[in-house]
């Protein structure tokens, strides 16, 4: 599909910079993308999120499934039009959250009462009204054409992480399920991706990625991690699964994750991450720096007339105190969490265009030893701040 | 004070269009102030607000001397630093609020549990955790000036309009504190307001009138309307009270209003309105339009691909569809807050700017019959439908 090229510009190790094409503009990749879930980035506007410097905007297929329903987003001219994003848009497959329900997550049967599992798809009972609906690949294709985003995912099956004998047969399943999504995909302006699972174990990672390549997709996502296992094993599944992906599609490395990950993502060849996290923890009065995090909620914050980050380029840094954030969140002010996602997702959108820039400059294997320079002195600095209070 | 001068440009009947000057800038008048209690007009960044036209904002003096409390914004820089609002702003005097406290506004008892007025001034309970504070003209006047606002206004005390006994023994207080704050008074660049009390009887309010311009303050307000009164007393006590102030100076009716009330205001020689209704009606879902308002939850807007009013020039109305934003109701999501804010105080803030244009252009009875015409009209085409259905 040539609408879909994807442009390598540049390789430093294994960390690459380029370009994925779609119907909605370029993506420059590495790239990170802030998630809305219900067809909006929680507290902001889509004239905010392209302030902050948002490209990509992730949004759940589940949810939207659910309400306002994917024929209503279709009716309405889709989910761009709907939410008023203009820019590219990726809709994940709904899986996750259907096996998320109910904290069933990491359970090694596949039945549950909010869902059972299947060979040929998911029956779950919504999280909203208690109503039972379907899932198959097919139906998933469907959703995901009405809503209409530039990149939609596969339906997949997501295994606890660390348990080989569910792994094994999940696989199964993700990948016969993968064969029946490319089969049923009809909308040639949208980039279908395929999933790699396998939880932590090499040998059905790579296993998984050979079959989904022989699929040949515009792009390869990998799936189940940051989902309970340690970092050394999301960083021993990565080095063991990208390099048996086709260097000339992107990766994206779903779910993923705090400033940290990006970097680590990034250095190992990832091209496309998101993450709820800048702002799900806004909305709990944690401000995310480069090199730490802060509770703003602290009374240490009380009278002070800095900004969150004084380094920060972002409208809350540029014109607020930790004061006056610290002021709205303990008075319960709904602008303490757009406030606080306007710089968490300022924060991962600079450190993503930072790896980028070191990508085509040849330097990232310094700005990645500087990046994690800086997080040991404030850790010490900070712990020295304890001692001393 | 030569830094506040007021500037007559036109009056239409008694409708009055002109300008009055503050230290942060000029205030076309008429003009209306959206409500910021806790430095913080709900869900809107100023950049949000400064978009939708708003040129003046309150903020509650009652609510910031308890948290984050006016020394700690005093120290931060004041309120506009403090909350990024580089704009005129105006400071009530927390009156109003101590004595709403518990529901005990409309009692003729000057006590209650959280409360008590004497001649001096009134010990109150905090409503976040009930510590006692205590209100005198002079404390009041302090905390204004440590907020520094460029319009503040003086205690006084609100009765229940309707009770005249009670309004000769309020009147009695009200204006000692009104001397007693303008003694206290010292900020060259802060415009102390005096506020005309009475009730709905016009002889305590031409009384209150006459012995507050002896006093000479820059500019009057109308205070204790909108509590509980008819509309028509509400209009006859603007009636007796408008003519008693002078001509060269502004007049700011408190706490008022509605799309109705501010064309009925404006026709009578109000200069300057606040009310917190179009963000409070906002936060539940409730679209203003200049001709009626929506439930934006009701179910018939959920294919509805119009703007909330298709006649707007609002960012929301200019972006997103009816659908949507029932959507972000129905889904709980916060954005439904700050796009019905923005929705709602664009309408109000477009009605006093057609008010002021159609004062200067001499066609202000015009403009007045034209707008209750459509709100006629609609109302009745509402009717039909309902029949219709």
């Amino acid at each position: 599909m040539s609408l879909f090229t994807f442009e390598l510009h540049a390789t430093d190790g294994a960390a690459r910079a380029g370009v994925f094409h779609t119907a909605h503009g370029p993506l420059p990749t590495p790239i990170y993308a802030p998630v809305g879930t219900q067809a909006t980035v929680k507290s902001l506007t889509p004239r905010q999120l392209h302030e902050v410097g948002a490209i990509l905007v992730l949004a759940n297929t589940y949810h939207l499934y659910l309400r306002p329903g994917d024929e209503r987003v279709a009716a309405l001219g889709g989910l761009h039009r709907f939410m008023g994003w203009n820019g590219p848009m990726l809709t994940d497959s709904g899986g996750f959250q259907v096996y998320s329900l109910a904290g069933t997550r990491g359970e090694a049967s596949g039945k549950s009462s909010l869902r059972t599992i299947d060979d040929d798809g998911v029956t779950f009972r919504s999280h909203i009204d208690g109503r039972r609906h379907r899932f198959t690949p097919e139906q998933v294709m469907r959703v995901e054409e009405n809503l209409g985003a530039d990149i939609a995912m596969v339906l997949d099956e997501c295994a606890p992480p660390t348990d080989y004998d569910y792994n094994v047969s999940a696989l199964r399943r993700t990948h016969a399920w993968a064969e029946r999504c490319k089969a049923a995909h009809t909308r040639p302006d949208q980039a279908l991706f395929g999933i790699v699972q396998g939880g932590i174990f090499p040998d059905l990672r790579e296993q998984s990625a050979r079959f989904l390549v022989a699929l040949d997709f515009p792009g390869y996502a990998i799936g189940g991690l940051s989902v309970g296992e340690t970092k050394a094993e999301m960083h021993a599944t990565l080095d063991a699964t990208l390099p048996a992906l086709p260097a000339d599609k992107p990766r994206y490395l779903m779910g993923v994750g705090t400033p940290e990950d990006l970097v680590e993502g990034v250095a190992r060849g990832v091209d496309i991450f998101d993450c709820v996290l800048p702002t799900r923890v806004a909305r709990n009065g944690q401000a995310l720096l480069r090199t730490s995090k802060f509770n703003m909620r602290n009374a240490r914050f009380a009278d002070d007339p800095a900004p969150i980050d004084p380094t920060c380029a972002c409208y809350t840094c540029q014109t607020f105190s930790r004061a006056y954030v610290r002021h709205l969140i303990v008075a319960q002010e709904m602008l303490a969490a757009t406030l606080l996602s306007i710089h968490n997702l300022h924060t991962m959108l600079t450190i993503i265009k930072e790896c980028r820039a070191a990508i085509l400059e040849g330097v990232f294997a310094a700005y990645r030893a500087a990046f994690w320079e800086a997080r040991r002195r404030a850790a010490a600095h900070d712990q020295e701040s304890q001692i001393e209070s």
